[in-house]
């Protein structure tokens, strides 16, 4: 239960339906992103958009998406961050400008935008949204270039930070990734169909093939009428430093994230958690349904017996009305119930993916033990977190991290745990295949690190 | 029943409850455009912006007003248009650019649009709606000015056409009329409270006086802060030419539109009507509600008794679900309903404010006929519209003008009524005290003349 | 601006798009109601019900009508009574019962509900909301009677007060006014179509002819297949007592009820007034819409000219957002504004059409005098309201009827007033064309006079 | 995937936030219906109701809640069925009678509700929907007793078939269950506060204690006021035959019913299926949600590991817009996506829950071997399914129950399965801790034998 990712991106071409099979796409995407959801389409008569706040099935109807028609289509799916006009800031964008029409949706973070937003304000520029994909639209628009695709070139090469982004032109639909590719962007194909998407969860609902990853640095243009794909590599080359974070909580499990099983990702994790955090107990339990790959791993290397001793409520939406009276640990448990014939009397093993502020871990622990649990013995399948996201991924400032300022004795304490264990750095480093030997591999663990891949500017 | 207005602006400076009373005062403009409406209000924060599509009643919840604070308020009501993206095309307009945020909404419409954009554009400037209020904002943020103020002299300078506007920024609320004022702006005050608004009526409804209307060519700034209200004339000189139709058939009966009775003036023309084309009847009755004024008038002159012989269905919505089988004249019956005890046998001066298509005339004169009236003479309170506006009324083409194809008979045969009579142009003059000759007066009558004051270039 | 109708009602029989027309006659009636609307049709395999909170407009998607099928329908709009379950208040109500579905809506109100409903009671029925349509029902499943025609006279025997109601069964539509003839109910035609409606002006929109009233006693039964439409007078003959009040204010202009044009007899009232109670004076003004025919009537009676000195905005909804701050009556104005060019310095006579509390009638005549009337002589289009209606009219206990506990003169001074003239009641005789003689002849003034002619037990 | 449950109950009594706490409840209990949700809630001003189709958190807003004032309250959640009008069957029923206002919610069906109805009706009785909980107030009325509580017993000991029900009176809380307790009733408690509800999990979230179950044939009366809670055993002791398929599939994991925890009794589902379908293999997969506690114990007993092979889509709401053109297993996808790289050359044990159509489990079992799986053998956690239940769950007809027509081998080639185990019946028992010999023991297996403990009359 730790950070929110902010969007997930799905884009199609050369699709009879694109609209409705991006809807579909958002919609297996639907867990990146609750607050917004968007789709622009293109036909010969340009560009059609419609977006909304709400779940991506609330803000699509069939007369929406019959007012969307062409054959490519990009679409998003955002978190919510906080403050400002929210309608405002739903994606995709678009803008008429000296290429016509044009179409832009990401997932990301530039870490330079207040930057590049403050120069293109003083040449004249106006934005409608403090959206840093308003500032990528402006720099296309705006540069000393002949084409659409140089101008997207040298867009690129001014943004920095985190950036999978889709673009859709009255000519092609254009799919890039920043160098370090922060975020995942998958490609994959059906016949003479090409797609875009975040994770390919999306691709299986559509019956598409995953074929490989837009790589970092690479932009694939993809062109609407006659034309082969092409693939160009027009930013400098670095090391990749994809988040793997993407593998330890947002991505889905069925889905692959970097060319990998996020599902087998997460079950090593557990296993290595339980080769290096040994304990004696009854019953490993996760937290659903972020920390279950994980604890499967766990109890297998461990033989523990692992069983669901956490429910969760699946009903529960964006809304709810809070008693007015106190109800004890009410927040949690309106999500989560313990099982109190599994937990009762047991020394269980509480598996999660990660700790954040520490206080939801601490009312989970409390939760168990109100159950009848006898002892808990919390396990991480990741790190201590303890440095903020400027890639993308919506994360308190670092001094509310509690890994930031709490050692491991003082979080054991916080959280109530018998014992808190986490994974090692070296460990998740094992379990993504990572030997942070060769160049071209590694990941970006700067969460955990402060290591950042790229200094944030604003 | 003629042509259909675009819009209604009211802003309010220096009143606590500024996005509130901007909400009553877009009430009380409703008449002005009921497809869409929103507000931007400023506090210390910066500017907040609540718009959508729908009746002003509907667009705005108490908790919409809230979100919406502040001392400082704009607000436009908007009639549809059609295509492109309905929704991203309502006023009010924000942007940040280099003077912050600027809030825009304007009635009227440039006929430059299409030049300005174009080279807006070729300067790498981007838009995301088709209105010609986003042009004025980017000429407002690329003009080489160094105050707000200065900016927005340069971008008037350069917008040819109707508009009486309003601007919000972070320091000042800024109202500005064309050099031939086509379309009104009324000003007004209560204590230290200013308003600007499209019809006084909005001032009577919020409890504030009417003090001038801001001048053609004026433009009025009220400082946000500390500060004397400044009036300028930084546009050229040129003859008034303020819309006649606001007169006769837009503006709400009860307003003072260019300081003047709407009432007033409409029964003159009524009056004047009687005198140039009188006629034997029995009974004077107006297509309601815009005919009301001028049959009173007609009937005050011609001593033939007046009544509501048509009644108007004031619960008719935006909506209606039509029948299915056919029920003659439905259209007109589902608004207008004639009353037969008061029609059958009689001879009817039938007074209406106008003639587009001629269409809906020719149905109300089948549809009195039908109720049993004996004749059927058809008074209309203006002269023969025989060009389009491009001023900001949603006018149809030329050809579809009835009158810029067919002489006064063939009209009178093709809307099936006995005799038929338009006001003069001259009368007209006359009613609006308008004695065609000394500069600052005159109005536009161009849908009567085809004189344009502005020749539009789109 | 008095007293609250609780409803209308319209029924079709033979028609393929019965529901549709239903809704059109109900968008015709929408002034009678405007808190519920609901629709019951037939076709071979039952009855369909749809009802909701709303305006028709609102209520009644296409969908909705799409699922109510069937050659014939009843439908009721509703005026909104105090406290309860709201919702469960909408009429059409439909039973399961002895003589299968049965379906009722009415106008009106029982003056012995309580005394029925009880006994209904005692003897095991129950009741699923406070409505007496469901009493009805109740009476007609427990008659003892072989028919459901039977069964509802037995019904109909033991309401007392007053009911305009329709019944659509499996096998017919059936329609029945009380006794006395409280509340309208005219029938009409249209080729093989047979319809019902609280008012003519519905029969206009759906093009169909008026052919009479169903009469005081009268039940009408038009059979569902083949076979001739039957009228019975199965009740105690009585002398009729239309409600007169139908004529004063609730009917819409352009109706026929009782088989007068109302737009006459307000004319005629008007005219009265003008001789009874005659005053110097500059203009003419009708408090709008409900005394414009009286106003017109005082007119012409008097010479003195009309005018609309106050204009009603008519998009003024059920929903309105008041301001924080006191604005000076804004009660009323946010409904009608004055025109101060009109009453500036004229001495005003001030048409309205009733007076129930009072103080509605004060703020208008403040309004007025704000806006520059020098005079203000009030004449009230129908007799001192001095009692409580129990016939179906939403009016205040007796005790809050401003004519019941203060003379003329006091009520002048309380409206502040410079004078102020009922109509006579003999006078609205003579409207009505009521000579007060012969039997058959005669309306209810019992909120004038408190002669009630149903006892009321409740 | 199979049968459809028809409701959730809860009720409360001494609580000040009684509708609150209920709501809570109901969203505890979404799972068992998703179509329409309501709350009775009484105060000493009597009972009010809000009921509409939606979701519990759509249905109730803070305002709906504020309008359920008192302390005591009960709801129900309900599952949809076909036809007729859907919004009039949302419970709960409240009724005005001879025993005042008397609200009912039921879980359940009643096997003799034609026959009931048709007599009810004879004796002059009407009812407003199709619903038995009408007729169960309607008997409760006219039962010839004194008191409200032995009128339930009345109306109780008339109905056949299956009831756990909660009425609300001005004096009590009444809950009951049929005398073979086919549907749970727990009961609970938190200081003085009393709550019913269909599952524990409910009051798990609102912070009370389960204290036991309502037992078959129970009545226990909580008054309102003073007093003591009464427990009554009015009806005719029989053999307890609570639904087995609660267990099996209905109830929430972490829910107690029948005073068992559900979860400990799929494990041992899984146990015992893996004891006597026995099959080598790489991998167990559960179908999820249903099929996971059971796939958990196959694993746990035959040493296969356990993995979540195939993932769902927990955001996949009522309404869903379907791509125009064909995608493969669409329908399945969209809810269960395969794990390729966990399935691919496996031999993979596939566990459900049960089978019904096998039309579902058809496209799984393919979805499964598209995504690589080598073998595919499905393992039940329940008999063959062969006839329908006739006490509240919404099953097909029997001839659309495969094994009701196919047998064993041939349902294993329908579905394309290398081999298929049901879970034997004396093997469920065991499960169930049913030794099928003493009295008060035993369960309803009737879906699975035919033996049904009531005819089923209608």
């Amino acid at each position: 239960m730790p950070f929110r990712d902010e969007c997930g991106v799905f884009g199609i071409c050369h699709q009879a339906e694109a609209s409705r099979q991006t809807y579909l796409g958002l919609y297996a995407l639907q867990h990146r992103g609750q607050e917004a959801a968007g789709i622009c389409s293109g036909d010969g008569q340009g560009l059609h958009l419609h977006k909304a706040q709400g779940y991506v099935a609330d803000v699509f109807t069939e007369a929406a998406l019959d007012a969307l028609p062409g054959d490519a289509a990009i679409g998003h799916t955002r978190y919510s961050t906080t403050g400002g006009n929210v309608a405002s800031a739903a994606h995709p964008f678009l803008i008429h400008g000296r290429f016509g029409q044009v179409s832009l949706c990401h997932n990301g973070n530039l870490t330079n935008t207040e930057v590049l937003r403050a120069k293109l304000i003083a040449d004249g520029h106006t934005f409608t949204s403090p959206s840093d994909s308003e500032v990528l639209l402006a720099l296309i628009n705006r540069a000393q270039a002949d084409t659409l695709e140089d101008a997207v070139v040298s867009a690129l090469r001014q943004a920095e930070g985190a950036f999978s982004l889709l673009i859709l032109t009255e000519d092609a639909l254009i799919a890039a990734r920043d160098p370090h590719g922060f975020r995942p962007l998958a490609m994959g194909h059906a016949g003479d169909t090409t797609a875009f998407s975040s994770e390919t969860c999306a691709f299986d609902l559509v019956g598409m093939t995953y074929d490989r990853d837009v790589e970092p640095g690479e932009m694939v243009v993809v062109p609407r009428g006659q034309g082969q794909i092409r693939s160009r590599f027009p930013l400098p080359r670095v090391q990749a430093k994809p988040c793997v974070f993407e593998h330890i909580y947002f991505a889905r499990p069925d889905s692959l994230v970097y060319g990998r099983s996020v599902m087998v990702a997460r079950r090593e994790m557990g296993r290595l958690l339980a080769l290096r955090h040994p304990v004696e107990a009854d019953l490993v339990v996760p937290v659903p349904d972020s920390g279950v790959s994980a604890a499967l791993g766990y109890s297998e290397q461990s033989g523990i017996p692992f069983d669901f001793g956490i429910i969760r409520n699946h009903y529960v939406g964006r809304t709810f009305i809070e008693p007015k009276q106190n109800i004890r640990s009410f927040g949690v448990k309106v999500k989560l119930n313990p099982v109190r014939h599994l937990l009762a009397g047991k020394r269980v093993v509480l598996v999660d993916d990660s700790i954040v502020r520490g206080t939801t871990s601490k009312k989970i622990v409390q939760m168990v033990r109100e159950a009848g649990a006898k002892e808990v013995h919390m396990r991480i399948a990741c790190p201590p977190t303890t440095h903020s996201c400027f890639y993308g991924i919506d994360t308190p400032k670092r001094q509310h991290l509690i890994a930031s300022y709490m050692s491991l004795k003082e979080i054991t304490g916080f959280v109530e745990a018998d014992t808190l264990g986490y994974l090692d750095l070296k460990d998740l480093e094992t379990c993504m295949g990572d030997d942070g030997a060769e160049a071209g591999s590694g990941f970006c663990y700067a969460c955990f690190t402060g290591n950042y891949p790229v200094a944030p500017h604003d």
